[in-house]
């Protein structure tokens, strides 16, 4: 099953969804990589994503080039209801078809209307006028449903783009029949194992592994994968026999640790947080944080996942230097004498923290994050991270680049990492 | 000049970009559309985003295509030193060219070996080893430079996957010369601008606007961009002119203000945040934050530019209820008699914050990210957010979905906007 991902819409491809979307530097479009997860999942190969403008010519020549080499094409965005969505109409076109109202989609749109108090105006209502042809996919998440076409042996797929939406129809309907359909034919599937290293960049870890034409057959593959928190190593296997293709990854997974294992942390869906927080868990351990350059962003971390309360308290944001005395105590001479960035203050802030807050571990981040502030002697970039606990505060200098942004987000990960490190040293 | 995009690499095919750098919820692959959003604003058009796999097969096939369609074709990704990037050789292949060693690029990758005290390895030595008839472009922030080609009237251009990287090359080299060629066309060059709303859903918008073949002329389009801040309408023309572009798109703007005037919040590349961060400015005010649920991300977005420290003091991060007490004074009868997600909590931990931080303002933000902790009273999504001023508290509550990521992302949002409500109205 060959799948071609098509992203629809002008913002997207002329890149305004950076401006539109990530303005708290969180949520991006992130469609096109769920999608691709997902079908990567059921055994599906992804051939492409693709991303056009909101253009009826651009969309048939798309449509009608990935037909000849995709099973099945996925389409998200342009559902909405302006006059700049045109794939409904685009595809009305393709499959020379008709529209229809759907009643059922109607009545879901009246009921949406009544819940939120509003009226249910002609363009709303429009979007139950649905292509004669297709089997509608239900959408109780939103106003436009999702839509699928059968033609000459492809699968076209149409989804609204707001990704909550856009994600319970794949969920509900899409993936279930293109997992069933994976199965019934008797190819091989793909099947998956990563490892997670830190602390070793990528060339040299590729000096430990060697060429991995050495020790991988045919239909075998070794990708590095790298990022702010280590490089991943996925091993890739076609094979017809889960289990015997889960056997193999087992041993080429075996050969590379024993190649690479003091660097490795984790495997598969882990991350470095869910690693350490799992070390925080089975320690029975909590953890607090003092930030000043990232503020909110370790904090925001650590509670990513439901449940963090159980290790998770709490923390102060001392962003001026009057609040680092205020509420963790650093000392007025220390930060005279050493700056707010120094390794001083920063084992103040997590000792000060620490007592205060009374956890076992309090993690400190005092940095210039840029792009102004920086000196020759602290140069932008220049983070100081600190973790305190009941024995002792262990602090390390970092100097990362001239991003602001990304300053931050490293800081945060080599937060997480220093305390990885501690957890999994401690008795 | 017809620009496509073209993104290599196994791990943002299948998605898996997602769980390698999103595992804090923060970075993204946002090369795609940083590259479409930087060509699009020096005058060329975008045609497409693909992305592709590490395959050689692939990208053969892909060059060829995009050639006959495009002027540019902007590479990135495939240039580390890995087995699995195939980018350079792949390049090689296609322009019938050969591998030099570059004596420059040598000596960069020593350069900074030394710097590092690490020993050059022969994969990162082979670096160095380029096209010969590529102009090699210079990257400073890495070990892979970027290089272009010409041939049969197409540019191509191939860049490495590390975001600063990627925008350092871009910014110092490709741009300066797209732009250049562009402006000696005598084409159409295509001009924005951008109105930003909030408070009124796309649909009630585009009523109140009607359609736009009524007031738009040919070569004159408006977009409907909504994010969780508001919905944008982007108004572009196509036109080579640009002080005459500049007129016309003021009077469809000023046209639009008529229609919709009382949702607008701000034009161009502001956004809520910098709207809202300039008014407390302007206003001389400082704030501070109280956050439970979104634990970080309010501060971490008030922090996101340089000079936050202007009028952002700090804040606590009150996740546990014990801390909500201790620390900002949140009566535990409040508490055990109305639940942490209530009106009178919330409003006790902004006018708490407030007295503790001395701010102006405090906002205080505490609800169910979920997945798990809803009832039928309050289910997963409920978010109550307070502002306390020197003369009064106020509190609101939402109802958001299910989505832990997405309710705290748009408890974020919604807090900013009642800020810039606050603001706005201010004497």
């Amino acid at each position: 099953m060959n799948i071609a991902i098509l992203t629809i819409g002008d913002e997207i491809c002329i890149g305004q969804i950076i401006n539109t979307n990530a303005s708290f530097g969180q949520i991006i479009n992130t469609n096109a990589s769920w999608l691709g997860h997902a079908c990567t999942e059921i055994g599906a190969q992804v051939l492409r994503h693709s991303t056009i403008g909101d253009s009826t010519e651009a969309l048939l020549k798309e449509l009608k080039e990935l037909s000849q080499e995709a099973d099945c094409i996925i389409m998200s965005g342009g559902l909405g209801p302006t006059h700049d969505d045109k794939t409904k109409e685009t595809l009305v076109t393709y499959f020379n078809d008709e529209l229809l109202l759907d009643e059922t989609t109607l009545n879901n749109l009246k009921a949406r209307a009544r819940l939120r108090g509003l009226p249910l105006n002609q363009r709303n209502m429009d979007q139950a006028l649905l292509p004669s042809q297709c089997t509608i996919l239900a959408n109780p998440r939103g106003t436009a449903p999702g839509m699928l076409f059968e033609k000459d042996d492809v699968i076209y797929v149409s989804l609204p783009g707001v990704p909550s939406e856009l994600k319970g129809i794949m969920n509900e309907h899409v993936l279930p029949l293109l997992r069933s359909r994976i199965e019934r034919e008797s190819g091989k599937k793909p099947f998956f194992h990563t490892i997670l290293t830190k602390g070793i960049p990528e060339s040299a870890l590729a000096d430990l592994i060697g060429e991995p034409e050495y020790f991988l057959r045919e239909n075998e593959s070794l990708a590095f994968l790298p990022s702010y928190q280590g490089v991943r190593l996925r091993i890739g296997i076609m094979h017809q026999d889960k289990s015997e293709a889960e056997m193999r990854l087992k041993e080429i997974q075996q050969l590379l640790c024993d190649k690479v294992g003091t660097y490795v942390f984790g495997f598969g869906n882990d991350s470095l947080l869910s690693v350490t927080t799992g070390l925080l868990k089975q320690q029975g351990k909590t953890i607090s944080v003092v930030e000043s350059c990232t503020s909110g962003l370790l904090g925001a971390a650590f509670t990513q996942e439901s449940g963090s309360s159980s290790y998770f308290m709490g923390g102060f944001l001392t962003y001026s230097n009057a609040l680092k005395n205020q509420l963790v105590g650093v000392s007025n001479s220390s930060l005279d004498q050493y700056g707010a960035v120094s390794k001083e203050v920063a084992e103040e802030m997590a000792k000060g923290g620490r007592t205060v807050l009374n956890t076992d571990f309090c993690i400190s981040i005092t940095g210039i994050a840029g792009p102004d502030g920086g000196s020759e002697e602290k140069p932008v970039g220049t983070v100081w991270i600190a973790i305190a606990d009941a024995k002792q505060v262990i602090a390390k200098r970092f100097s990362f680049g001239g991003d602001r942004a990304i300053n931050r987000e490293r800081s945060v990960a080599q937060a997480i990492g220093m305390l990885y490190d501690v957890l999994i040293h401690n008795d």
